[in-house]
């Protein structure tokens, strides 16, 4: 077997699959990436099934297998509470967010038809009369299923690099 | 109504319009960012419809609705001799600019068939034997018209978080 | 002539190529980042044509057409040498490593079907415990040629506008 057989191995679905799946992924993904820059957060629960899981954690523990994270909700009910004690609570300071991607990994699909793939994200923040940073950098480590002709999220992994402020983290990504 | 209902409630185009026009932006925008990473400022007025508008506006500005921005042409002729003023008369310090774009978000399709979509950029900018840094972050705010197998900006509107050094804009992003 | 039918000219393929090849393209280039990203650099030379060329320059050397690089690899050979050299004899800070892509730019199909394509790059890097940093922003400049259902890398060359540690350049962008 020549070395170019090892294009697409050793990991990742079938190029055919990936070309299908890639478009609804980034579809998906700009949209909530938009709801997430708008501040929109009353309608973040909804990208996810409704027994959707959501987790914030740093790469060294999930290198480590650790399962604590900065972010823990399971299903609609812990999302929907968590946007509310958002809502209700805090006081930033005037911010702008931008969330960049790149990459859709498309790396299989298992026997349920559940859809696992990887997306590089970036999320910039520019404080009012400030310079713009990298707020968080890391991947989204997902787990889709069909809804309709779109996906939903049965699991969303944000596995973070490095972030700026680590306590202030209670707005999701 | 299940939660899981609202996934691209209250705002997007539907999937379908959605997935048919994301590679025709995506496409058009590589071409864009092409021709400004390039330098090839003579080009750039090609991108719009002959009535096209491009503006440049703080996000500050923009929620407020004010309409005063660092940049405003209107038609082919001022995007023209906006193009002719900045080669005529620029002296630069030797930099080299790259667009980062990220996730297209369709909004909508009006009943002229004006296409509405938003985009995230970053405008890295390195100077020689410098560091590179984020010149200027923000959002496209596009109209799409078609045009043969292709599409053309009826109006962008760069809604920009921060900049780097304000005075220097007088390149288009 | 107007205006608005330089769209596409003077530089890029056609829209119904670009439309084409773009989503191959960006599905190689997903899988690459994601190997490399992963530190899988064993997987590296198999993105690689048995004869495929890999290099590295700055961008004030490109436009001045010197053919010195940082890096040069020619043919499997050569790309299996420098992964076994940067695996057998580096040792790093503990650092992740993040692909950020954008803008695949179809420039054009040559006589004998091989495609050129440009895509700007940033590969974000993260010491434990520190700051996220753009490492290195370029674009790859690249030549494809068709492999079964999918592409294999004729040529690439990355071309930087800046790198934060000149010296720290071993590992393959």
């Amino acid at each position: 077997m020549s070395a170019a057989q090892h294009i697409h191995a050793p990991e990742g679905a079938s190029v055919a699959d990936s070309l299908a799946l890639r478009p609804l992924i980034e579809d998906f993904n700009a949209r909530y990436a938009y709801t997430l820059d708008r501040g929109n957060l009353e309608d973040w629960p909804g990208y996810f099934a409704e027994h959707g899981r959501y987790r914030i954690t740093a790469r060294e523990n999930a290198l480590a297998g650790l399962p604590i994270g900065l972010i823990y909700c399971d299903g609609h009910g812990m999302l929907n509470d968590r946007v509310r004690a958002i809502l209700q609570t805090t006081t930033f300071a005037p911010r702008y967010l931008s969330h960049m991607l790149s990459g859709v990994f498309v790396k299989s699909i298992d026997a349920e038809g559940v859809i696992h793939a990887i997306t590089n994200y970036m999320v910039l923040q520019t404080l009012v009369e400030g310079e713009t940073r990298i707020l968080q950098s890391g991947e989204y480590v997902d787990q889709f299923i069909r809804h309709g002709d779109s996906l939903l999220l049965k699991d969303r992994l944000c596995v973070y690099d490095s972030i700026m402020v680590p306590n202030s983290i209670i707005y999701p990504v």
